[in-house]
């Protein structure tokens, strides 16, 4: 069932409702892959109705990203989704989510300037502004995000906290390819020289980690892990870097508590991020 | 009924939710006055049961400006809230509405900041960020703010637009003094000489409003009526504007469209603000 305003949104999930059913939301931006699926069904496991919503907002790409290029595919990603058994896709249109005279934004002091922040200063408030919006607009009882996205997980749970939205919000394990490659929409921008290379950056975080819970620095292991990505093939490093697993501040040394290693790296003209947990089984915040 | 939490305020509604029951909130700082109370008197008109909060919100206060005395008087308070018949009071500590790590702000570009704007930089930030959070906290049917702080009202209903809050907001006529003073919590910080030249304010932003619809031009007119204030007794005149009523841009001349008359000047060490709408009939946005 395809949904194209915020009314009928919330009108199939107030129907919903009256039925005692509870209800999961999955916001995408579409390009949908098995990792996707996943949210959809982990949103089964929790809730009766399951709504995937399909925005690429243009709010959260800066000038000179790939939001001309962000590959659409509504039929295919409708179908994808159908297979999976998703109660319903929500397609609102950039006029539906941002009416004229549109001058509100959300923003996450300290967790959206570091990391990602940096080399993209607007980004995670125009994801903290449209989730917050998708949020309200369907009201459901859980939302399930991606830990690949782990800063952007991060900063909606916490937007989530500070403003007292209520809902749920669930982070689920990335799905990774047979060569441990994170899935991603845009890996499909990736040369066939440069997918080889991609899995390189998943292969230096886990081996980051290990090396970190053996007691090892972790500005040093970072700078090393940094250092051989460039002669692994890949053109620039954004950051390698070892954070408190949910305020995503610096962290020295492995004291127990669960930390992140997340990185962002590029092929080409192609970001890629990645991310694992240590402890690896208390991943999730 | 006194509540002090968001799971109690959440409970509560819940309640009342499930016999079928609508809910008005109220927000405010306390200190009430027979304006605020004409706010929960409106709100039984539009819900069944009205919860006020009481709130001295320290985020929307400068440096240097009232928040250690702003006046605090729960008992009064709860006991004229009582009187006419309002069904819950919600009054959160600064702990339960800030918890520890709270890093999240909700803005609203432009209508932030002009006007009362320019002298306080970070209140209207405070302001959208509280009542984002209070409505979010009590999911009522409809909320209701006095006119007295129409850039305030401006700013949260633009807020509650752009962010999807599911809640109707409604703006309330402000009550005044026999002498026409607003009726304002800071009026009791008024000596007893700048309490008789208060009035003025109201009086010049109405001549202002009767000149503006004889066709004579907006800047000319306010030049003129912050000059009056001076030797009527203010201190000093942080503006007199006349504006667009639901934009808050800038108008000329009257062309038919709804304007406001606003002005903020200080007497002694107390700001005092006040607007009047044009035509009267249509104050409200």
């Amino acid at each position: 069932m395809k949904i194209r305003s915020v009314k009928e949104l919330r009108a199939q999930v107030s129907a919903w409702r009256s039925e005692g059913l509870t209800v999961a939301l999955v916001p995408t931006m579409g390009a949908l892959h098995a990792g996707h699926l996943s949210l959809v069904e982990d949103g089964f496991r929790r809730a009766d109705r399951v709504v995937a919503s399909i925005f690429v907002n243009p709010t959260q790409f800066g000038p000179g990203e790939d939001f001309d290029r962000y590959p659409r595919q509504e039929q295919n990603d409708a179908a994808l989704l159908d297979s999976v058994g998703c109660s319903g896709l929500y397609l609102p249109s950039v006029a539906e989510m941002y009416a004229p005279g549109f001058c509100t934004a959300v923003t996450v002091e300290g967790l959206s300037q570091v990391l990602c922040g940096v080399s993209r200063p607007t980004h995670f408030s125009g994801v903290s502004t449209v989730v917050t919006k998708l949020l309200l607009q369907a009201l459901p009882d859980v939302a399930l995000f991606g830990e690949k996205d782990y800063q952007q997980l991060a900063i909606i749970k916490r937007t989530v906290r500070d403003l007292d939205i209520p809902v749920q919000i669930v982070g689920v394990p990335t799905l990774r390819e047979a060569d441990g490659l994170a899935m991603s929409s845009r890996n499909r921008y990736l040369s066939p020289d440069d997918r080889r290379i991609a899995p390189l950056l998943f292969q230096v975080l886990s081996e980051v980690g290990t090396a970190f819970l053996s007691g090892q620095n972790a500005d040093a292991l970072c700078a090393d892990a940094a250092a051989r990505l460039i002669p692994g093939g890949f053109s620039s490093v954004d950051y390698v870097a070892i954070r408190d697993a949910e305020t995503l501040d610096k962290v020295d040394r492995w004291s127990g508590n669960p930390v992140r290693i997340l990185g962002a790296a590029r092929l080409g003209t192609t970001r890629l991020i990645d991310n694992v947990g240590i402890p690896v089984d208390q991943t999730n915040l």
